[in-house]
């Protein structure tokens, strides 16, 4: 990773938290405690990945920062509500996320229901209350994109067959299935509507963008499972191995370690070539799939 | 309540019902179990209130059915959404609801927590891809207020109001706080932008509307109170009783019936007369009003 990739990456997060932080209701206004584990949730953690592949798609097309910023933090809660969720007791229940007790464990489990529900709300708030494009017709096309991403036909759809997946063996198509929908359809939303914030692209383009897109959301997943084996708890800030203990099928567990990582690599290599007619203009999202698949934790 | 209303009120649930049965997923569609237990909360139950509401509101400038039709079946998602997360153990823990097994009862936890999940999202999926008013711009303000109406400031704030309440003893003006969030804000929702749907009214006229919808939105809860009270489960379609069950302040356990009743009563008043000026075209507004008022279950 560059120094100027590192810079450029650290202006994008501290552009969203600023955002975030200013956006989401304060702690002192009623109801508090639901404000506070919706703040304690979204800010100060994360890497932000998503938006970050919203900023490097924006930059493909001369994207306005302000706007690749709220469209950014709009995905971003989205995925923030999705692990306020994910780790309650009736699904994953996990007690750490980013080197913190989850938002059940630090506040209870009502108060974390009410902040991922919230958060999801905000989300959509934010996409209709901004401009994010010239084109109100556009900007309405984008919170469609957004809310098919999250829904039963993207992100959550995903997580229910995840849920149903465990302690079963599933085929590679039947598991490219769900991680397309689990984590694949809002890393996809993040690329698409980063790149809507900006000039419009002809249909060729959004095809590649989207084609880049479904392969990084992909090798995405493949190298969070070889972490998830390989690494431990304190490096990766959240429960290691858990998902071996779960007894969920991953890439790892159907292809080893080895394969897997060659998996990310072939992934990672269909990805920069849908890029290619893009040129320089595709630069930070070679280097934002980079950070993604050669990340460490 | 007059025949003709009753068959209006059958066309407008005869429509919502035909719409949302047609835009929910298929339960044939993966992941199945979660479309089915989305069909199974949204289908076939419930007055359909709100969206009696967004009907009336259309009436006042005109609005074309169809069109209102998106938007009261956009806020019916919203309201199913929260039923279903309220009645999980972490939060109310009921087991019935409109007269059937509530969701996690029916399917499982994890279940209804994606079902509530996905509803929302589909929500502003609906408000953001079908056409409901002719100025995209005012339909992002639509998406807006939906948006505010179900979050932390809105309906979800008052969750988390309600839950705090638990087992204490709240003035009149704070319980009127936690349900002008909890119950109101949707309500209004439902009013508002079922008038959006039609030719613009002016600023006078948005502000009565807006007192009319507090005034409804108020009445609505008090007789919830006084029905929850005095009812049977059987007739009650949910748990009788629960409030008092769960020690949870209500405008009986405060005001006591007979004077719940006259606070209704005061309400719908002032209900009516912030609908004067509208004269004939706010007639099935009035009729809404006190189908709410005078409903016995």
């Amino acid at each position: 990773m560059t120094a100027d990739f590192q810079k450029w990456a650290g202006n994008c997060q501290t552009r969203i938290e600023i955002f975030l932080d200013d956006r989401l209701p304060e702690t002192n206004r009623e109801p508090e405690r639901l404000h506070s584990a919706m703040r304690y949730t979204v800010l100060g953690g994360g890497k932000r990945v998503r938006p970050l592949l919203s900023f490097a798609a924006g930059e493909l097309n001369g994207a306005d920062e302000a706007r690749v910023t709220v469209v950014g933090a709009a995905v971003e809660l989205i995925h923030a509500y999705s692990l306020v969720h994910d780790d309650l007791p009736c699904m994953d229940d996990d007690v750490l996320r980013r080197g913190k007790p989850t938002c059940h464990i630090e506040y209870d489990e009502a108060t974390a229901l009410l902040t991922g529900d919230s958060l999801q709300s905000m989300a959509f708030q934010l996409l209709a209350e901004n401009q994010v494009t010239d084109s109100a017709q556009i900007q309405l096309e984008m919170i469609k994109q957004l809310a098919y991403a999250s829904g039963s036909r993207g992100m959550a759809g995903g997580q229910a067959v995840d849920l149903a997946s465990v302690g079963k063996i599933l085929t590679l198509p039947e598991l490219e299935f769900m991680h397309i929908h689990k984590t694949g359809a809002l890393i996809r939303a993040a690329i698409m509507l980063g790149a809507h914030c900006g000039d419009r692209l002809n249909d060729r383009q959004l095809e590649q963008l989207d084609h880049f897109s479904k392969c990084v959301g992909l090798a995405f997943q493949v190298v969070d499972d070889v972490l998830d084996a390989e690494a431990t708890t304190a490096t990766l800030g959240k429960t290691a191995g858990k998902d071996a203990d779960n007894n969920k099928p991953t890439y790892v567990s159907i292809l080893g370690v080895s394969q897997a990582r060659e998996l990310a690599e072939t992934l990672r290599r269909d990805a920069f070539q849908s890029l290619e007619s893009f040129g320089e203009a595709a630069a930070r999202l070679r280097q934002v799939t980079d950070f993604i698949i050669q990340r460490e934790f």
